[in-house]
């Protein structure tokens, strides 16, 4: 604990992933005080095609085109 | 805000996510009072061998055998 | 199935519960061919302290002040 | 009711699912006095890449490496 | 890993969530081969307003009064 | 997006709240390469009851007591 879950569009490579979790571990023990080895953190993707923001879907949605372009160049 | 997660037996198609997402958002800004860009909706999909009911597979239940394969046929 | 999970800002009277609740079903009924039976809704009150935007809690957050206020008058 | 979400390494066979499900049904009737058709269970499957520990992601993480390898042998 | 969440409706007592806890534990590790210091399980209260099945609120439902009336008494 | 979800146990400050999703917003600004406004966050707080780590609850396990008591002091 902290038990931290990490929902994100499909596209961000594994030294991403790997550095935003040892990233916020490091914030998780200074800031809150959590021990190390208790910081749980899960990363769920998702797809531009599985998330609606104002009723409209990401994959739909001009909006945010540039974000999941941006995604699928990697 | 409101934030909604459906999760739901894979087979739907883009027009009835898209059609839900909409729908629900309508509902959450005239019943709930949001606002519009404030409503989120992700869509988790789950297969048949995901999920049991009163210990059961969903794979595995007659009793659910018909709504799986509607949603297989498409 | 689906299952449907909604997180919102404290405040919504159980009338507003009510309505939505039906409401979404009817949607999942026609939308995407659920049998009314098997829709499943589950709220989760959250408080304007337990969400960020941008980093930033909604209760210190003064884009969001009308929300919150409006929410907290009932 | 009670919904149970489990997460889990991938690699565990159906009839593992199928044993794991019946058990904790079994549990929920007679510990909890559920009754069995409102227990719900629903697996999601995660991979080494997807969780971390201590900020690490299980597939960098030589403590683990174990645990992993048994799944993916089946 | 596993991680287990279990929704359920306010009303049992501590004993029975340390039993339920202990048991499927058990089992994780009996049929999953989970370690059993991997196990982890979070218990979410919900009351009979917080849940909708067919659209309509547990606290309102006929066909659930037995049990939300069962869980009142303790 | 991302939505970030951090289960924790009771007891935290609300400037440790405010820090802490600061900090990771910056983090996910940085490493994920996210819009700052899409970044969210939402804190679950879960009692020493509701958690249990290899069978046994956190409120009956002596290897956590010094993390529970130095939550319960503040």
């Amino acid at each position: 604990m902290p038990n931290i879950t990490v929902e994100l569009l499909a596209g961000r490579t594994l030294e991403q992933r790997k550095a935003f979790a040892r990233a916020v571990a490091d914030q998780a023990v200074e800031i809150l005080g959590a021990r190390r080895q208790d910081v749980r953190m899960v990363f769920t993707e998702i797809t531009a095609d599985d998330v609606a923001n104002g009723g409209v879907l990401a994959s739909e949605d001009e909006s945010r085109a540039g974000v999941v372009a941006a995604l699928k160049k990697g």
